[in-house]
């Protein structure tokens, strides 16, 4: 099985990183990260460099690809982008075509999405309905050849599924106890429901500051 | 807080990057990402490269050092390494020094952890005892100004331990909301007493032959 995890300038590390972790875990598996270019690309912080060795033209026959999400997504999807046209293409021959975040609305910008159930970051189900999607608010959702994950640390739980899938339970759960992904989180605030509601704003203009700086 | 990440060649992916994302969803905060040199730095894959932009010798003040763990801190703790040199050093002014999975070894090996209870990866806790530690099977422990985490992923709760403590409770919640950390694990096998004795056993394995091959 070939994964393929397409980045861009502006990508949010764990949404791609959480899903690497756990493919790279299973033995004999192949595991790419490609980029429109080789070469240094900045993560959204700008903070963390990676130095990318592949090119989309160069990752053609993967049989997964993931795309993660960041706060640039909503203007590339908007403008287009190699990444968005890189989803498209792959797709006609993935088994599985799969994001993570606001990596949903590339897809959604790709053209696979009209009228599909698909999560994304909850702050961001408005953009999602804007390509055609049925926002649907699970962790992971599963329709035909698309997976979609929700917010940032939900591409561990969509790397995990997607493991059981092509690799079976048994080497799911071991990767699992391998991570040891027996998650404690101090508090219990990881959704808008369970969340208190001054949190959430805190978070909705964040952000809204976050996302509109790369609009200027 | 200037919080510094301490990176080697070899390190997992993961236990970095968890408590990167959660560190720097807080506004006004600073994190480096450093490591003994400059330049491209692998992962224990080999398949993801960073682009490290500061070195230990930059990195003098950092009010928080975090190392992760990878399957080669075994060796570097056993031989000594740049990185076991920074964070004794670094220790003697921050005001925490924490790891995550065997990270810990590292911490042990600058002689940090004479008898003191820490945690590590669940398969590293002979390695710890090793160093004068007292493992202790809990999610994130914390002693004095020493902060571990068990394997892997933990490193995503220590992270907002870490915020919680530094920028109060609610900050961690929105960070915790914004990264929507509501884990949904497909499996409940994320530790050796809910796991199978089949697959704990599959981790074993797999995990030996990749700590042994570093020796060869």
């Amino acid at each position: 099985v070939l994964y393929a995890i397409g980045l861009y300038p502006g990508f949010t590390a764990l949404d791609a990183i959480g899903p690497y972790q756990v493919l790279t875990q299973v033995p004999g598996t192949d595991v790419v990260v490609c980029a429109e270019r080789t070469g240094r690309l900045d993560d959204d912080n700008g903070l963390l460099h990676l130095d990318v060795e592949q090119t989309f033209d160069e990752v053609t026959a993967a049989d997964v690809t993931l795309v993660p999400g960041g706060f640039i997504t909503r203007r590339l999807a908007r403008d287009g982008d190699a990444i968005v046209d890189w989803l498209a293409r792959s797709h006609e021959t993935t088994t599985w075509t799969t994001s993570v975040c606001t990596g949903a609305l590339l897809l959604g910008a790709a053209g696979l999405l009209r009228d599909v159930d698909a999560t994304t970051h909850w702050l961001a189900y408005d953009d999602l309905a804007s390509y055609g999607a049925r926002p649907t608010e699970e962790r992971v959702v599963r329709r035909d050849r698309i997976w979609t994950a929700a917010g940032v640390s939900a591409g561990i739980d969509l790397g995990l599924a997607l493991v059981a899938e092509e690799h079976g339970p048994a080497v799911a759960q071991a990767v699992q106890l391998g991570l040891e992904y027996d998650p404690q989180p101090p508090f219990d605030s990881g959704s808008p429901a369970k969340a208190d509601p001054d949190v959430a704003d805190l978070v909705r203009t964040v952000n809204r500051e976050r996302t509109e700086a790369l609009d200027r």
